[in-house]
């Protein structure tokens, strides 16, 4: 029987987390693990790394790719590649759980498995469902979104494109700018590092915002309420600039939320996979195939580096949806 | 024809206005109106005060019940007694707007005419409308209204009661919170002068609160979004606290927005008129006449004291809806 690493959440940071102090890499020699009935032992392949969900003293969970290589549940046979929750570890024992699916065209896939933890994945839904779910886009109108080179917001940005929306993202490189504008064709693109938000929406919207996709938080948060139209919707995806600090940024200008009328909600893309899940992953499919969307991929190599690549993404540092490659197919 | 005191509109307030620099009394005593097809000449009875809608120069606006001395409009003839946007003044003429409705009933109703501005008029709409529309109400579950004793609360609270919700209440005096367990009926209220909301909530709202009517913004609803359940709603009201104010209240906890999958939504009371006015008077007429439900006005007497009054409400010193008795029927 292999050897088995994991990397385990040690402690809470109070502002970013430190590889070595607040996860590292722990190794079970022995990792000999007897099956109940219905779990499966994964060979995981790939993990897609999320900026929430952490319990300490236990391997970090993250939705992955995976091959089966034993089992108790004849849904799952060995050999069977699936997209599951597993662990930020080589090999998981997966119990019976609803949100494991199986991957059919996996080892023939002209897609990198990536994919499946990212566009065909949970971003890619939150992207699909959030938009039309809370942003209920209308063409002609403008959507502004945040952190939008990452795992949700690139391809926020080309369905929005695709169904006739003014688009308009923010991001925290030169290079990441250039991508948008250039790769993912983006209406207008600007670097949050080098220009306020505030003026950078006066100059790029000046016929305001309809949907604000939200994945940072705080002071963008705030430039963005102050360009939103009346009716507005603030789709809270997630406040990433919030997750990691101690001194959390209070945002002044809520009044707008009564005098536009806005609409700000938060969701987890759970509530959304029963309504959405097969629209979502036809319709995009169909758009990746046909090569119609791009999506950037950053890729961390062995479970080992699992730590870093997540504590730069919370930084910023990572560029397109990060994931860590534990093992070849 | 008479003398037309107005209520004037001088300048913005950097803080509270101040009655006499920000609004004052003007009296035009040539005031010999010639109307125009369709504008009637009302004799104001009494106005509502609200905390909004002031522009520079002109007699202040208001939601008024009004009696018909001069008309050019067939719809409502001389003696007719009408709801309808005046001024803050005596006389006004009012030009032929789909909001004037006419009160068949005015003259024999044991209604006071103030009803009609209050808990028959927009205040109770807001209530109504919004806690349908936006709170979407299921019994057994906690609402927590701010400002609960005043034009809206006092009627959501009761109307969340009805429809089977426990109901919590925050005012600003011991009187208000007497008012609102003996008279009202709420199941618990407190002073938040008195203590921090985020403390009474804790004690008070054990299994956390559903819904939030919001009426206050700034550190009450950073307190409220603490206490929230999953899939809460914040009904977006108002925010006092935050209108005549030059240092606005950083929220610092819209992180909860995402992680609890909040809903916060704005609105104005004129998006619901249509889907729910005639609704929303039929029942809340009924309840009001069978007394069901009570509904306390702060009644100021004189159009030359409405800026006091007004200046008073921003700071809460009011007690009930806020209304100016202008004359007798």
């Amino acid at each position: 029987m292999p050897s088995n690493t994991s990397i385990v959440y040690l402690k809470h940071p109070t502002e970013f987390p430190v590889p070595g102090e607040h996860f590292d890499a722990q190794t079970n020699k022995n990792f000999s693990p007897v099956l109940q009935d219905g779990e499966v032992l994964t060979r995981n392949l790939v993990i897609s790394l999320d900026p929430y969900a952490r319990q300490i003293g236990q391997p970090l969970d993250a939705r992955g790719v995976a091959e089966v290589i034993e089992s108790k549940n004849p849904k799952y046979p060995v050999g069977s590649i699936i997209h599951a929750f597993v662990g930020w570890e080589e090999y998981t024992v997966v119990p019976d759980l609803p949100t494991t699916r199986i991957i059919p065209e996996a080892r023939e896939s002209k897609l990198p498995l990536s994919s499946y933890v990212g566009v065909l994945g949970m971003p890619g839904l939150t992207a699909y469902a959030a938009l039309k779910d809370i942003g209920k886009p209308k063409a002609g109108e403008t959507i502004f979104i945040s952190a939008a080179s990452g795992a949700v917001g690139q391809l926020a940005g080309q369905l929005a494109k695709a169904w006739g929306l003014t688009v308009i993202g923010s991001a925290g490189s030169d290079d990441k700018v250039d991508y948008l504008l250039k790769d993912v064709g983006f209406d207008a693109a600007f670097n949050y590092k080098k220009r306020s938000t505030h003026d950078a929406l006066k100059e790029l919207a000046p016929k305001g915002i309809d949907i604000y996709f939200e994945n940072v938080g705080g002071e963008t948060l705030e430039a963005a309420l102050d360009h939103m139209n009346n009716h507005g919707r603030v789709i809270a995806c997630g406040m990433i600039s919030q997750y990691n600090t101690s001194k959390p940024y209070g945002v002044k200008n809520l009044m707008q939320v009564v005098s536009k009328r806005l609409t700000i909600r938060g969701f987890i893309v759970a509530d959304f996979h029963e309504q959405y899940f097969d629209d979502f992953f036809r319709d995009v499919k169909d758009l990746l195939v046909n090569k119609k969307i791009v999506y950037r991929v950053d890729e961390a190599k062995g479970i080992e580096n699992a730590p870093k690549a997540f504590a730069g993404m919370l930084k910023g540092e990572n560029f397109g949806k990060q994931v860590v490659k534990v093992a070849d197919l």
